[in-house]
């Protein structure tokens, strides 16, 4: 095996092993390097195991709203040593997956850390190193990183892995918390937030804006809201969380907001707040690769100062999601082969939140829409006006769009219900397509199904939605 | 209340309650005659109800597949009298709602049956009867024939409401039949074989083609067949289904196919071999429409051959599915209220089969692509290799997509498992935004979600599938 290859992925992550992938198709030699399994953090603590405890999550719901669907069931309960290890179980036959498919890609993986360490003519030196001893130094002209994030800390609020969880605690919990403070109401707060409810706990959300979910569209945050606080989840906004007193398996610390003071005492704190792209240790000084704050700073081709440097996924920035993360590999990999790749419209991102219920937009919100100079016309759909929706008895739900009003364009979508995570890809579709309102109601949307209710927000914003 | 109007519409499914609400929105003086329910059979005795029934089935068959969840129940029982009437309180809902809709659009409602009685200068007569009894007599230039369809009778295999089942009795059993046979494998006669195996009947299905689900591309027929085998069903195919041999309380018969002869007795027997048009009694006689066979013949507005007369609907034809039904509707007053509309394209109108699994496509088979002179571009990707479905434990589908090998286009999308009804609108949003390949890959479809195997296939038919 030559150690010169053309390109060089930092990282195995979603951002990482799809662009090994794509440049392996496209006839590149590429290597991989990856420090601690590939996959990344979303395949191993990240989107997927949590994916798996949501879905037993969903079934311990099912399980105690049995009746209005003609059942009943006597001694419910589970094992949360068997859920957790269902969702560790699936998340190694997934990056075990990742690893058959660099293998019959024959991108070979390099096991360590990799360092940027000079050039040698047209090529870069990527230094690899184990446990901190030098393991081989790879050449290549591109070189892309994949570094990834990590979780961010606050001041006050670390995580110790004991009483204060990382995502990674909160995934491998080996007894439910009856009380639980979740601190951050992102997708990750939430989704926590959310699987702990379903199972039993006390939950209480701590956010520090005024609303959860800030990403998403107002209406849609308040809708959110409504649902969880239905579920009996306290949920403080504006919130300020004091010092946590950690006892010796609880921990205390008292809340303030605009509503008051609130004391609180919890068996266990998850937190949430964001997180910080690994930009450390790459060997990036005295390159011309510029770093903001915790990202690497890229153009449209996620191109860095430095020639030949690369940088993909969270550690170039938001959206930190691994859809963004692999679809910029594919287009950073087509254009180092000579391709002519579309580049990445951040707005025909979509984000999901697998919450009981589902939250999924993409584009813009209203607000930001207005703000942006569009006059709008917005339609709305309830997912109580949808046959499927009520036959499933998925009552909780809408659908809400934002259109251009002089040209017709799908400039946002936001749902809340079931089944949205799933569904949300058809505005997707419609956005990437540059489809307006016309083709949109021209489509027939199957019946009887919940994507109906997407039909009638758009018919909706034209003053022509049917079952309202 | 004068009894001329702009429009009459005849039945009120979802084409004629449709095509009511668009005509009063656009300002349409508009009256609906309706027999029986409004909302016709698909919210009363079809779509609606069965959906309801379903989504009890699949959670009898998640409460026997507990334990791979990390969950036990003991005693799970199930009452069928209450999953019969919350179906029924679900179609008796829904039928409120469209009285309520229509009530709203300020549009009046005739009870009783419709027949055509000559002109009065430009307007139709409509005279309209309950129980033989004259009751008024309408007057309108335009009358839509929404009059539906009826489950066909083959000689022989006559529904008797007791022991041979029409899906009425199918979907209000008293008790479970241990046995049953379904004969017919359309989407009516699967779905009720996926219901009551799923709560535990054993089940027979009879078809007489050479495979089930005919009106779906072969692969998914065979995946399904090889799904429905594994949870347990005998499924015999170019079946000839012998003479019914009723019992007290069971039928025996003989099932001839190329595999032999199969004799079989069983508690209930639901056949579901096609649907027939109610072209009958609708004073059609000495007009200009046409009607062949079952159904009134009509142009791409739903015209047919005497001015002002038009039929929407199941009784306009194939597909026999409410959603193409619903468009008809809205196409049809949208003409003749002197706007544009599109002309609905068949190829565009998705269908959906709710068994578990479930089946959805738009567009053309594989086979059928081929027949019309297209060169294929054909790509597919298997659950198994999307990290969701492994997630939420349904690995068993898989999405198949045809391209134009030339253009580009997208001729059809083919899906079997788990969402997929909810997921197939984003093939139909490209179908009709035409859509090509190369804008369905840049399409960024959210992670992990099962609809990341939508855009899997498209990679796979241009040979850049990742997952695979």
């Amino acid at each position: 095996m030559s150690e010169l290859f053309d390109l060089i992925v930092i990282g195995g992550g979603p951002g990482g092993y799809v662009a090994a992938l794509r440049a392996s198709q496209l006839g590149l030699r590429v290597a991989v390097v990856e420090s601690t399994h590939l996959g990344g953090i979303c395949l191993n603590w990240g989107c997927i195991p949590t994916k798996a405890l949501l879905r037993s999550s969903e079934i311990h719901h099912q399980l105690h709203n049995l009746s209005a669907f003609g059942f009943s069931a006597g001694n419910v309960s589970f094992d949360l040593e068997k859920i957790v290890g269902r969702s560790r179980a699936i998340a190694r036959q997934m990056g075990r997956g990742i690893g058959h498919l660099l293998k019959k890609a024959k991108v070979p993986t390099y096991d360590g850390f990799a360092k940027l360490n000079g050039r040698e003519g047209e090529a870069h030196r990527v230094d690899i190193s184990k446990d901190g001893q030098a393991v081989v130094t790879l050449k290549a002209p591109h070189v892309i990183f994949a570094t990834g994030a990590r979780a961010r800390q606050l001041p006050g609020l670390e995580t110790d892995g004991k009483l204060v969880w990382s995502a990674r605690e909160a995934m491998t919990p080996k007894e439910l918390p009856k009380r639980l403070l979740v601190i951050g109401s992102g997708a990750i707060g939430i989704e926590f937030a959310s699987f702990y409810r379903n199972m039993g706990s006390e939950v209480t959300i701590a956010e520090v804006a005024d609303r959860i979910l800030i990403a998403e569209d107002p209406e849609i945050s308040a809708a959110a809201r409504k649902s969880f606080e239905k579920q009996g989840m306290q949920i403080i906004t504006g919130a300020k969380v004091g010092p946590l007193n950690k006892g010796e398996n609880e921990v205390s610390t008292t809340i303030e907001s605009a509503a008051g003071k609130v004391d609180l005492t919890v068996d266990r704190v998850i937190c949430a707040v964001g997180i910080v792209g690994n930009v450390e240790n790459l060997g990036l000084e005295g390159t011309k690769v510029q770093v903001d704050r915790t990202h690497i700073i890229t153009d449209e081709f996620c191109r860095t100062g430095e020639t030949g440097i690369y940088a993909i996924g969270d550690v170039a920035g938001a959206p930190w999601l691994a859809h963004k993360a692999s679809h910029e590999g594919i287009i950073c990999v087509e254009k180092i082969a000579g391709r002519s790749p579309e580049p990445l419209h951040a707005l025909n991102v979509p984000g999901c939140t697998y919450s009981r219920p589902q939250i999924a937009s993409v584009g813009l919100s209203e607000e930001k829409a207005i703000a942006a100079g569009h006059k709008v016309k917005v339609g709305r759909f309830p997912f109580i006006g949808n046959g499927k929706a009520v036959a499933m008895g998925e009552t909780e739900g809408m659908v809400k769009t934002v259109f251009d009003a002089k040209t017709g364009e799908l400039l946002g979508a936001h749902m809340i219900g079931a089944e949205v995570t799933e569904m949300i890809q058809g505005y997707v579709i419609a956005r990437t397509g540059e489809l307006t309102e016309a083709e949109l109601m021209e489509t027939v949307f199957p019946h009887p199904t919940i994507s109906e209710t997407m039909h009638e927000a758009t018919l909706s914003a034209f003053d022509g939605a049917l079952h309202i």
